[in-house]
């Protein structure tokens, strides 16, 4: 029964912030590693730089450069970063203000000459057994894509490999198209866990018929947990695509809606299958009470099977323990056997009536 | 309680697949069949030539003719067919993906000359006592049907012997025509499924009054399950057909918009009853509940019944049982029978009790 | 707990007609009467002519004059009359196989120069304690209104009477107010059985009150069955009617449009009643289910009262009752009294106990 | 436990109008008083006259005078003045019917001159402990407002004496914020049952925590259903105020729309109030079923600890009970006590395994 | 168990009121302050003066300047300092009244030259461990926002700070942003106490899994209480800010639709939060429920082993404790020893029985 629980996990925000003005940059949210990281990728169909930079201005120059160049930055903690990046590219104060908050909901925001993105990342914590969001920002413009992220460390790698390596798709189309990538990436992940998550209930299903203990009971319950948090997490992501889809800005271009199509389908096979799961595990805990009633009927009848077997018999068993100088009985020379016979017939009786009940 | 599950059944998908590039060609699925088997029918009002194919390049003349050509593919492993396939008739890359990708949800895609849809074939399993579904694939052009399957074995053998026969309507109409025929035979194996599952319904529910054990709740269960997986299939489809039904592309003729309402209307119906079934699954597991608690009150009754009667005469047994030397009832000549007629007393005492508590 | 099911209740279909192509008739349903029976009506506001016809072809002049005629047929099994008289009035094949599968959701569709209505009449068949129902197509052309039934007897022989006897209004309006005046009256007729489960569940309600048995528990699912059931037929009414209200046809007049308001407003209402019996039933489970808890609760308190002043006067009777050479009290004079005193203390300070926790 | 249910109060209705052609004008509902009482007043700006009308032709000169008229008939049961009535002011026949139909559903209809409103107006029966309602019919024209009741006695005066005394704004404006002040005093006679019912279900929470007894099972029960019937009412009246709202005709006038909206935004409080107090009711339905489970499971505990106490000390005192011949510990002299020392022992044995499972 | 219910917390209104014309000016809620009190301040980007006012009047001027006006006022029981105010800036009389009532819905109105929206501010209060709520009425015109809360204290505090320090954005902008900035103040005020709640939560789960007592049952009622109240003041509110956004009048100005939209964002976030507690504190109750049958279950198990142990034990002592003279077994030498051996087969025999059972 350790169920570890990341305290402040279910809702933490704002706490920093109460009374200052909107706009105000302040990152919200825990500091999950230890210096701020910058790489950009630079490429069109021909070249490709890539680099981690030292600092922020370095990234400034590809702002004019037609070139696809993707900035992505890890670690949020060092807001001037932020600051300085919003006012080059002239992000509205209340996107970076987003970017810094990391409890944000999964949404979605048009600009004139930029699209704002904010997914979540989730990866399952084994340890806690327990699944852990990151916040996941995306700014794309005509001829750039900024990601932001929590810590080092995402799903984003193979499409990088894919634009080192191929002269293919990736390095021919525009920014709008990694951005789909990315969004691809994130919600192909969600995939590995729902897998898993899937794994864990069908186990859980199978030592629920077996051996339903309280331990089980807390799995459950923690698994229902999860679902609402991953809830959460993908509902939104529906409307997000569907509004990336619906963009009436000039950043996504044509060519890419069949892929954004495509992402959305996949959103909502997610969001079925959680629902199916939430109903599976409403199953279970249904299963659940209903095994521990059948165990506390077993448990009655064996007890009510003895007492009321015996509890006749030793009566009897008094009765001619009893001190009378009067007992006509005790001196009778069958009456020990008799007494025995009866006891026995008594027995019988019951027995047959548990068979007929099907107590037995 | 040989709930025999197959593993990975609730959810499996894209482990292959993580990190490959969106419209890369991996089979994602189980491989279901040996050898991929390819067959076509093409035909007009007039004439009919139906083969097994040898390879795939033996259907690619029927792109150009005016003939209705109906290439039917088993087994999705050789991702090589597909290719080709996709390349001479020009289907966007990522609708080969959902070919392959056996685990996709029932969906309907509009293409410029062609209509994509997904479908599922549901089985009623009866080794494992559970559906299992197997995908389709649809691809609808001007003169062509492609379907894909996962392994050899139908529901369409009808529409064939229809096609190979008749003269009637389906000869005489386009491959929309041929298209919504596969629809409704599909749709239509699903009533048989739901007679079954309704069947098995109604007669848990006379096992479920006559003795609930649990082995009932097991089926309730796994029904319950069913019910959820079923329900995943059939929704979508609602949304498919009239996605179809919605088409603005020429493929779909105006005379078969009838036809597809048709199916739409069994569709709902279809939905309706999974809906009602779902209902009374529920229900069920209400009255089990309950039966078990009623179950557990009348045991409680009889251990009560006996307990409540018993234990008051044991007592006064073992009075009379005790050892003390001035004990004047003892002497007493009619001690003894006073003592069984105080007994004869209370146990009326207490049976009229118990039947003015109506427990007798 | 005689709760007879008339097996494949709850779902049949199709079962004869798995693998024919769409459009061919076939009766899919059980038949219900021994011979078809066709009566028409043909009236105008001068004049009216009643007759049943001996075959179907007696039918067919009507279809050219410009009175009224409401040709009634009761009984599907014979395929042949539909099939005459569908060619007849030029019906689409699709409609004709509606008419015989008599499994359909209520439900409305228009075409060209006719409407299409299928509806569900319902009896409450006193035998079984349940509801039963039977499948009314109505089909409603310029001049024409005919109907199909399952079988003889229905709820229309007012309708019939108002136009035999009156001039009224009946005879100066057209088939389309025909057509409402069967709906208004299948409509009127779910009231009445609406008011019969009222009572019963207030029957109910009062016995659950009064004294819980299992067998309520079997009614009470059993009305939630038939709920489930009657939703099913009254649910789709709604879109039917208000479908009939948006036909763009001309065989609806602008006159009878408020008419079929007022009918709406009754479906809505009925919808709105079965949605409060619901609620109801379920709230009857819950008190079910209390009424146990309860009831074991008082059987444990039963229990546990004898019990637990028993228990410890038997100990203390046990105690005196050993054979111990060396136990003093065994010759103290007043001891056989003082072990009286002290069983009734213990029984004193039990009962005190007792009445402190309310539990007497 | 004295639930006194009125009779067919959950539905009644039609029953004596099966058959009857639609627009036969039949009184339909409980016949509440005995002899129908009309009155009318009629004012401008500048005059007022007020009568109770001896018949209702008395009533119809008004119709063509340009003041307000607000003509009121207490009671249903006299047919022909409502016939008369019809005739005269040209009301269509269905609407005379919904009048004298007292189960209606709350509506609104839209006519060429003049508009139809059917509402409930809800008292809370003291004596029955339940929510009656009676059906107020509203029938407002360009100069009149006609409304029926079932019965003497409504929420209405205030208006009455507001008309009568004042010259501000209901004088000033015309008959559609006079229907508009009628709405309001209805919907505003709800507040107050709610505030009734709040209280009870406040008074209900302290008792259900005290002393959860069967017969608040029945109140809660109770409550629920008056929720129902409550809801019942009230839901409708959404659309109807909306549906006023959204009129075309000329009788409501642009500057009553403001007020409407208040009315509107009552009405949206009280559906909300309604479903709050239906979730509080759900939650004391469980916390009535825990409560019970809990005092379950002290009264098992009790039983628990007095029986496994002395049931192994009482089989001690059995052992010594025996009566062989060679049971060498009778004759030792210490074994009577040794006997008490370890039935001491036994006792604290099990005293601290209770206490230290939390059962003492 | 000392669940302190301030009294007519769920539902009070109307009570004063009833009968009155609308429009009527009477204060309905609590009175909370002693004294009204009037604040403003006028600003504009150079500008500034604030100050305690001693009467409305003093405000009047700041009608016609066109600088931002933000006039404040605590208290609501002086009903013509509503009155004068309401006259002189001409708001429509339905508004003052809205103004008046605190039992109001959050909601928003549009005028022709000013807005009115109705928010509630909501407090935690720690000695009732409840939550509260103040009703905070904005009128927003050209160059005012007027704000009227029930009593003394509130979370604008900041903003106010923002006004007087810096010449930042709120300086610059108009009274739609300050009423942004007032409407944003009370959001993020939310979040605060969910946050709270959150950590309520957590601690409550902690709990319920080491001690489920009857306290914590009392906790998650009231906290599923808390939601219900809280959701009622949360849910209204997206209406009513997606109602500002949509604003047809001029004084919502282009600029401020980012900062609503964010605010609206964060509505979402909170209702989202709110409805995933909901399902928290129900799975708690879930787990409360089936803790406490474990824990029955586990009573009843040492209840059993105990009792079905020693019942056949006692009696095979009352067996031998048996006075008949003719019971050989009592002569044996080893009869005794052999008494002791058969207990002993006994216990083991049970003991078996248990270990296989798992009870043990």
């Amino acid at each position: 029964m350790k169920m570890k629980l990341k305290k402040g996990r279910l809702f933490k925000r704002h706490a920093k912030k109460a009374g200052l003005p909107p706009g105000t940059l302040v990152h919200v949210g825990e500091r999950k590693i230890e210096k701020v990281r910058i790489r950009y990728i630079d490429y069109d169909e021909q070249e490709l730089r890539e680099k981690e930079a030292a600092n922020i201005e370095e990234c400034f120059p590809f702002k004019a450069t037609p070139t696809v160049t993707w900035i992505n930055i890890d670690g949020l903690h060092e807001v001037e970063i932020i600051e300085k990046l919003g006012k080059q590219f002239e992000f509205h104060p209340l996107v970076l203000e987003d970017i810094l908050s990391t409890e944000q909901r999964p949404k979605y925001e048009d600009f004139d000459n930029y699209i704002f993105i904010v997914l979540k990342m989730l990866y399952y914590n084994q340890e806690l057994q327990a699944i852990e969001s990151e916040q996941i920002s995306v700014l794309l413009g005509e001829n750039f894509v900024i990601t932001f992220q929590e810590r080092v460390g995402d799903v984003f790698e193979p499409i990088r490999e894919r634009i080192r390596n191929s002269k293919g798709r990736i390095r021919k189309m525009g920014p709008d198209y990694l951005a789909y990538a990315l969004i691809d990436a994130i919600v192909d992940s969600y995939f590995a866990i729902l897998e898993n998550v899937g794994e864990k209930i069908e186990s859980m299903e199978e030592d629920l018929v077996s051996d339903p203990t309280e331990k089980i009971l807390q799995q459950i319950h923690a698994m229902k947990r999860e679902m609402i948090l991953m809830r959460k997490a993908v509902w939104p992501l529906r409307e997000v695509i569907s509004g990336v889809q619906r963009s009436e800005t000039s950043v996504i271009k044509e060519s890419t809606q069949i892929y954004l199509r495509d992402v959305y389908d996949h959103t909502i096979q997610i969001i079925d299958t959680i629902e199916s799961f939430r109903d599976m595990v409403s199953g279970m805990l249904d299963i659940y009470m209903s095994s521990i009633s059948n165990k506390m009927n077993a448990v009655m009848k064996v007890l009510t099977i003895i007492a009321t077997i015996f509890i006749p018999l030793t009566f009897v068993a008094g009765i001619y323990g009893m001190n009378f100088e009067h007992m006509p009985e005790l001196k009778w020379k069958w009456a020990y056997g008799g007494v025995w016979v009866i006891m026995a017939v008594i027995t019988l009786i019951m027995l047959t009536y548990f068979r007929r009940k099907k107590w037995l």
